[in-house]
């Protein structure tokens, strides 16, 4: 017999957590569409070629590519940016700005590690056309809204600009890369001369003019750019303080071209939980010319787990179920199923036992084993009384109503 | 360069075709909750020998199997069921009943054709653990309420039970294979004697015990299962009528063990937009042991197809966005910002242009290309007066509104 088991990295979802996967994902789904994105949706597959086309290398290591039965070589969805670059360049026609959002697994042979899966789910918005400030301003509000809305308490948005680097001529990207692994300064209490002897250390800052220019960048007051951020922030009575300007954010990737952000919560590891910003060179890069963007990936993986940090999800009901309808006895069976009928057309969530022979006791730790609030038990006195009985699975409590207390009650 | 392209039989959904999914999905999700179905995911890649264990040589063929970087041997979620009787596999103490809905996409490398495509999204609900005719009952309330959920018009569900054929000894699966393919009687005005000599032409029907056989079940009346089943419906206040019995209905595949049954909508070419039945011996594959379920699977695409043959998709708005606030000028830019944020905090979906240096025109442009029923323009008259310029842009009327009459409007 097959000895069954899911892949390292991968994860079932079973429903006490696809419960609150869900809400979160609604959550996030409102918002969006609150400040005007709308859904797309791309391929798991694409053809190699085209995922790698912007990653290169780095890629070629992480994706999950191989020769499909026509033997074109193929490869799962790495991010969704890519495919967003070749949407923009299949649909010449779509009217610019384009907001769209895309909530999506995708795959990386990654090694698996706290807070790393190899299939994980982003949730992007991304703003296509204008390279104006208030399209960031735009697209950082919706993200705070989904953080607020998510009731997510002690958050801070990292931001900082990639034109700072450029400005002083800072642009080795292994000093950037190891710049990046660095917590700012309010989080780990370092200060910026140990930031440089860090570098020194690592051996990525070995020229004493890359020093000074790191000092200086180190040293520098928050970009025009990022004030006029907050600035719009404010006017949408949104608070723009959760923006924390930190010169030593980097982002890694060299695709960035003007503002980049990264979301931290508070007592959740040192992972970000999403991070995007302005890269006005990719998404038209099937194009041939430049489209500005600037975008932001909530990783919801990671999102569930920091607000799981927060003891945020546990008072989310682990089943939408309102009611158990069961069933006394086969005698009494219709009974139990023309109730089951009545409840749902009334639109409440309701389970029917379905199985006559089962004995009331099991039907009832069922309901127990799955959090389901209420009870409905149909015995020979309530049919004959046209009553329900109805017990409160969590105060512990039963009284009889009728049908019409019962719809009042629960309805 | 690269040229942009997707894989034949893959598809990008666009935010119009994904707002008519996203609704469809939604109402999927609120029928089976409904009926106290939950939740549910599983991984997009499984090992090959898991997805290989139901249908043997069949998936070989189409299922995308490669080896990854390790050297296992996996391959893409093939359907809903094989996932889902891993999961009751290393899953022993999910408490039984287990009702669970799962929407995801999977992947057949079959060949494209009207209604298949290559990544097509299935949404599952089954029923685990009993073998009642309730629990038959139940799963066919729920996808019935789905069906009239949707509004869709002149649809039927065909049913029949595979203990029909094993009553009359007929087993031969080449048989059942051509009898499916064969429309019912009252689509395509065949009756039994040409449905026989048809299968003997196709030269699958050749031994005469065997016709004698499928002429008694041709002629056979409707089994006591069904008729059971359609009691229950009407218990529920649901039209059984719907439920057509043909017991030329064979489903292909061997592993159903009773009840079976395929829902077809009128119009929609002679394809059915879900099917399922009980098989009692698949989910509990990976445990040896019999496991009892009956299921039932929607195809969304052909969903989503059928209801646009019925015109039913074309009243759904290709946005969700009720109002865009245009930018009237630079200077005026602040005045904008302020009011998209006080309609996105009364809860209105709301767009903000996203430049302040667009010419008006342009944006109203862009609110009518993407359907966006209402514009508002705040231009130095409207600040003055702290009113609002609304354009209702389909029935080509402007008024001036003060915010507490347009919150009250559109709020």
């Amino acid at each position: 017999m097959v000895k069954p088991q899911t892949l390292r990295g991968f994860r079932d979802f079973l429903p006490e957590e696809m419960v609150i996967r869900e809400q979160i994902i609604n959550t996030l789904k409102e918002v969006y569409m609150l400040y005007g994105f709308e859904p797309l949706e791309t391929p798991a597959l694409e053809y190699t070629q085209t995922l790698l086309k912007k990653y290169g290398q780095e890629a070629e290591r992480l994706i999950y590519n191989f020769k499909d039965k026509g033997q074109r070589d193929v490869g799962l969805r790495y991010d969704l940016t890519v495919p967003l670059a070749r949407v923009m360049a299949l649909n010449p026609n779509l009217p610019l700005p384009f907001k769209r959002y895309q909530i999506q697994p995708v795959w990386r042979a990654d090694k698996p590690q706290a807070g790393r899966y190899r299939e994980f789910l982003q949730a992007d918005i991304d703003l296509v056309g204008p390279s104006s400030p208030l399209a960031d301003a735009e697209l950082i509000a919706c993200l705070l809204s989904v953080v607020e809305k998510l009731g997510i308490k002690n958050y801070r948005l990292l931001i900082n600009d990639r034109r700072l680097f450029e400005e002083y001529g800072l642009k080795d990207p292994e000093i950037l890369k190891e710049l990046d692994k660095i917590p700012p300064p309010y989080q780990n209490k370092i200060n910026n001369d140990q930031i440089i002897s860090l570098l020194k250390k690592k051996k990525v800052l070995t020229k004493k003019t890359d020093e000074k220019k790191l000092e200086k960048i180190l040293g520098s007051l928050e970009p025009k750019s990022i004030k006029e951020i907050k600035g719009f922030l404010e006017t949408m009575d949104l608070n723009s303080k959760k923006l924390k300007f930190w010169p030593g954010l980097t982002r890694g990737l060299d695709y960035y071209t003007g503002t980049i952000f990264e979301l931290f919560v508070k007592g959740y590891k040192n992972l970000s939980v999403g991070g995007g910003g302005r890269y006005d060179g990719l998404v038209g890069m099937f194009l041939g010319k430049k489209l500005p963007a600037v975008g932001f990936s909530f990783g919801i993986d990671r999102l569930v787990e920091a607000m799981e940090s927060q003891d945020l999800t546990k008072n989310i009901p682990t089943t939408k179920t309102r009611v158990l309808v069961t069933i006394f006895s086969p005698e009494l069976l219709k009974e139990s199923v023309r109730l089951a009928g009545i409840l749902r057309g009334a639109g409440v969530k309701t389970d029917l036992y379905p199985d006559a022979d089962a004995k009331l006791e099991k039907q009832l730790k069922y309901a127990d084993k799955k959090g389901i609030p209420l009870v409905a038990i149909l015995g020979p006195d309530e049919v004959k009384e046209k009553k329900v009985m109805i017990k409160d699975m969590v105060a512990k409590t039963q009284t009889q109503l009728s049908l019409e207390a019962l719809l009042e009650k629960i309805g």
